[in-house]
């Protein structure tokens, strides 16, 4: 088929679209990139939805019009989730920057959440949903916790309990996200000393805008 | 084009789809409502499922098909996420309602959130998501804070540390909602003396039915 | 119509789509199985998305085609949420499995949660959200819950303080899950003495790959 060779074909070639799963999960395997994965699936919806189009004589115009739609398609397809795996004391960098780091990838369609730097960055306005669930160890803080939209905080949640092993600061937030927006998890109070084992954030695009 | 001046395009004119944000947040400023903002996303977002279509010789009726697609798609976009920005007592309506009540409205979109009663009202039927954290300041009450479908609890969250300065009661559901239901917070049980600030209320649809 | 009687519809009349809902809660009848619900809704959406199709002389194709689209409406309308309403202690079978489970279906479009057995079973490859809230009762043991995807735990969540009435063990995550994947909470640590009551258990597709 001649749109296969379109600007959508290439463009999803090029793109690493699975984010690479962590070390560690026994489930991991499962989360491994796949070549053409989610090409296949979203020719296959593409084709569900264009069923009638495909069947109108729209001639030459055809390879042009499908990888739009594709792209499209593409373009909603936004997710990313991200767990610590881990349970290392906050190393220098987290005690300068006091973001909440993550090690593991659990999802990251598009690949617009940066593992190294632990920022997800919107590739598209829209209405995105985020939460988080960040655990401390035994420790006789408080510890609060904030999503920072490109810097500024947006919601924070807090852990505080003095006798509890393991213990979240949660919460969770629709936000309206222009292109390049950023968002990260900082540590606004209180320290992580034992580490966040078992803390998640997670993100997806809920419509674009 | 013609279809500007078809029905979608004087409902989007009339409807103030973009919720006013709240006074406080260094961010409130990116949330603001924005003349045309979404019009434009839905006529771009249109244009891209539609863009088969538009190429048809449908004649006379494309003005008539169009504002059904982007109809179709604006209801489609049904968000809000609301906070707590302030530290405010309970006012008396607080105390008679027992209504957990926000300050600041961060996405709105359609405009079904309505702030000064916290009351969300779905405008189809469908497949909502919400999630709910009620923050409590440092007292010694138990509270218990319901999700209420119609004045009816759905699901219920607690919050009772004796020795912790916040601490938040959370959850979330997914719920069919029938055109014109009613969402809202209810404490069910304790008291918010000392505000609840930092407590969030978010929902959307998931898909209608 | 004469699509009416293609594939989907009898699909549709033959899929109880509607969990039945469960004896408590007075918003319960709300939910009960309404014959034809969803076929209504998808008859209804399918006809604003394809309203420009339904016009384009398609003839004796039409009748193929729509169906098609209704499918592919309906594969991507999957949610479930599920709570407890009773606070019986843990059955023999629970203490065996260390299963949670539930006892009351808020949402189960398309069926794809069994209450029985309280696991999800993923109709089609896709990214899924999911998120928890196990409840415990006042007891002085900590509780670990995970979340299992094929037996495998992806995330846990604690809940452990030990001067606390109901307390809950929350996370929440965004899943690849393969068609087939199967996806419970499963008590690692502790006990649920004294019952659930309050816990709720959710899913949905954001969107198939």
């Amino acid at each position: 088929m001649p749109w296969r060779r379109g600007r959508c074909a290439s463009r999803a070639a090029a793109d690493p679209a699975w984010g690479g799963a962590g070390p560690a999960a026994a489930a991991a395997a499962r989360l491994l990139p796949r070549a053409g994965a989610e090409r296949h699936g979203a020719h296959r919806a593409g084709g569900q939805v264009l069923g009638g189009v495909r069947l109108q004589p729209v001639g030459g115009r055809r390879r042009h019009l499908l990888p739009g739609h594709l792209r499209a398609l593409r373009q909603r397809q936004v997710a990313f989730s991200a767990t610590r795996s881990t349970n290392h004391e906050p190393s220098e960098m987290s005690n300068r920057t006091m973001t909440i780091y993550f090690d593991q990838v659990l999802v990251n369609i598009g690949n617009h959440f940066d593992l190294a730097s632990s920022i997800f960055v919107a590739p598209r306005k829209g209405i995105y949903s985020f939460s988080f669930h960040v655990v401390k160890v035994y420790n006789r803080q408080t510890i609060q916790v904030s999503l920072m939209q490109n810097g500024y905080p947006v919601i924070s949640a807090f852990a505080g309990d003095q006798d509890v092993t393991r213990e979240a600061a949660s919460n969770g937030v629709l936000l309206l996200m222009e292109r390049e927006d950023k968002v990260h998890l900082k540590l606004e109070r209180g320290n992580l000393m034992g580490g966040w084992k078992y803390s998640t954030f997670s993100g997806f695009l809920v419509f674009p805008l």
